[in-house]
């Protein structure tokens, strides 16, 4: 940050650190240049040293995101994506799966979110359905390895909510630029000041989860129809 | 196989792999020495270029796991124990988390088995309330690999059901050698021909989630006290 205000005083910042005293750092996205980062995604795995840790940066101008850079140190994975110019791990090209069908489907998904009494039913629901209906459901705690994941194929999709901006700018970009398709998770526009988010490789695949995110949130009780 | 019969004929095999030409792979554990294999454990990892993927072996003499060693390619990391002589990663000693408190713990869970009608119900319902109240919930569709990242303390606790005995052998080995605790999911002695189990680094930390899975099998909606 000192080095981009050093260069760049009027760019500004939202991220997850506690930096009050920077007049840069915002809470709100302008049409100024800003670096949406999180310094450590996954630190509950940090700390455990399991290997979904990562460091995300996105840079916006004009609201739209333009740059996106994550580094994965334990698996040593460096993604980039500029803005229309594609997405790469270590530098060669990426791209999203083919895969069309959930019952073909590996999907992640933050089961941790239960821990949270305020969103629990809502998630148990979503998970039930998404996970009855798909080849395998996964949950590695950290979100921006979970985006990158989808960039790069290893996932066919992931669906979040109540997360932070800073958890999905550079991981959007990503999964936009190696071919994939994200929305919000009742198919309107993705807002990354509020990235409740379906991604997938294939417009079919979310289009299926979304069907069952809206099923799950209609019940009263887990599988009662 | 092949290797192991040439200078052990009486040497019997539980796997996987579908080897029914050999009359020394067997579905029953006897007292015999008994190799108990699984070639490719976390196969939708493998194939999905995901990290959490193992080779496991196990040796049985006279029922009791003996030797167990696990490879993951992938990390680079060899899993090695010995009955009486404590459990080893790349050599180095591993040892389990002394988590004993659930709201601290990482736990994982086979999330996919909702993907299994027959079993769904039972286990949304233990997933609910171990994910309620345990600090994270992690699934990696991968037995083997959990069982070692319990042992080397990454994880505090899994719990599984419906598996098999070559998902377990070597990992169960491997945890009680790293100072750790597997049992049934109602606190019996751990099957190794019927593997269900709840493992832990602590005693303290087991029998909170098996006391979260019995009242989770007395419900009947989720989340229905």
């Amino acid at each position: 940050m000192e080095k981009i205000l050093a260069r760049y005083p009027d760019h500004k910042f939202i991220g997850e650190e506690d930096t009050h005293k920077n007049n840069n750092v915002t809470k709100e996205l302008t049409d100024a240049p800003t670096w949406i980062i999180d310094p450590i995604d996954g630190t509950s795995n940090f700390i455990k040293q399991i290997p979904h840790v990562s460091v995300s940066i996105g840079l916006s101008i004009k609201k739209q995101i333009v740059l996106g850079v994550v580094n994965n140190p334990a698996q040593n994975k460096l993604y980039t994506a500029k803005l229309g110019q594609g997405a790469f791990c270590n530098g060669k090209p990426i791209h999203v799966s083919s895969c069309e069908h959930l019952n073909d489907a590996n999907v992640a998904y933050e089961v941790c979110l239960l821990h949270a009494p305020k969103i629990r039913n809502k998630h148990i629901k979503r998970i039930y359905h998404v996970g009855s209906n798909a080849r395998r459901l996964l949950a590695y705690s950290a979100v921006v390895d979970s985006l990158c994941m989808v960039a790069a194929g290893n996932l066919d999709a992931f669906h979040i909510e109540d997360m932070y901006p800073w958890d999905c700018a550079a991981g959007y970009l990503l999964i936009r630029e190696a071919g994939g398709v994200v929305t919000h998770p009742y198919g309107g526009l993705f807002d990354i000041m509020k990235p409740d988010l379906i991604c997938a490789g294939t417009e079919t695949l979310r289009a299926e989860i979304e069907h069952l995110i809206r099923k799950a949130d209609q019940e009263k009780h887990v599988g009662a129809e």
